[in-house]
């Protein structure tokens, strides 16, 4: 379980070290494991796609099991049958990085953090603090 | 404008609401002028449909321009079309108590909140409470 | 976590009640906690909706938190809402009893189950028996 | 036609051959002859996507008349085409191996399977396997 006061403290720690990099304004979605929101925010300014954006590396890391980065990566390799992906999924599965699997002690994914409005490599740092500062360890590629 | 700051003053609001008033666990949407999502958070125990039904409230009041107890009210006597308006929105209208207009000091619309996990009724009431709390006037049926 | 060796489990006793009361033929369908598919069985001679329809009544009732019983009785009273919701969730909220929610020991619901093939109390009188041979609590109606 | 006991029969071979060779967790499909799902598992660990790249390697068999192996090697020709039949068919064609025919003693393509987990080589072998085992014959390409 992915509680909402855990979600927070995530969004929060990631728009924390947004500001203090002075990245772009960003839009940051938590998803629980079944790929349900559980907490978002869109800072000022941020443009109107950003929460799909956001939503869609969260989710795309769930659906496949492994990080946005990895996700982008394969795209590079096989871009029909990501761009396939995206039609499958119903366009929530975007290969850029900034989608990053929270797991628990216990090593299980516990849900994902998709963040969007930076570049995909700014949108992952902060994605990655966020997690880590709720005491969860964070997954950009793949668990093992 | 509806600056990130002000909806999440909204949402913490409208949940301390919730829970002074034992209600059960709620979802929380507040989206801007746009229909465009701003902030939202889904408490512990909330169904997975809870953020579509929150989302649809509040997109169906700036949809219409009147809040979700007054589409609410309409689909008594015309369900056929509040029914096709699911479907014309995408399912991004939803009849019942929940979704209420947030006004500004000009009295213009500025965005909305969506409330889903109780009855419609209590709903509303948190959306009142949050909007409040923040400053802004909330308009539940017609603005004028 | 629902295991696949439990998913099994529920569908095999499910379909033994339904051929021991020599009911119409049956799909079978077994979701997690967050609306995903862990198993599924069509016996022969069922529709080719029926994999729908059973699984809209389970993922109904994990959408909403009852059971589709619940749903269907809320829906003779609000038959326009209701109508909504099936556009909401995109076809996956049937309102009929047959949607029945897994409890654990702990009172958590794990998944939920949705039969469809013959009428709508007999389809939840297979997915009741294939719940509890499984070792888990049934819930029709609400949890509380 | 396809029985739901030669379905699962399918099934329990293909995963039985994954726990063999030690494969990722998997999730296995198998659909008649038009299209529908007749049985479906989908392994502990498999990722929430699964179910839907699953059936879009076997809808996309039977939709095309040859398995998903020959489906992925005209996207390399003709990516394009192949990603707008993703879209004709509303995300229901994946060009990547595990897809693969049924056909009966008389040539006759009686259903499909489609596995999604590993890598598509490996997904592909298990559907193999299982069609094999339930006495069907397995076409990864085309049917002449």
């Amino acid at each position: 379980m992915l509680a909402l006061s855990k979600a927070t403290e995530i969004i929060d720690a990631a728009l924390a070290k947004a500001r203090a990099e002075n990245f772009d304004p960003l839009a940051v979605a938590v998803l629980d494991a079944g790929g349900h929101l559980v907490a978002f925010k869109r800072e000022d300014g941020a443009g109107i796609i950003r929460f799909d954006i956001a939503f869609g590396k969260a989710w795309g890391s769930l659906g496949m099991g492994f990080g946005s980065r990895e996700l982008t990566e394969r795209a590079d390799k096989n871009a029909t049958f990501i761009g396939v992906l995206a039609t499958v999924s119903g366009g929530r599965m975007v290969p850029s990085p900034g989608g990053v699997l929270i797991l628990d002690d216990n090593k299980q994914v516990i849900g994902a953090v998709g963040i969007s409005g930076d570049i995909g490599g700014n949108d992952e740092v902060c994605a990655v603090a966020g997690i880590e500062a709720a005491g969860f360890a964070a997954v950009t590629r793949t668990v093992r």
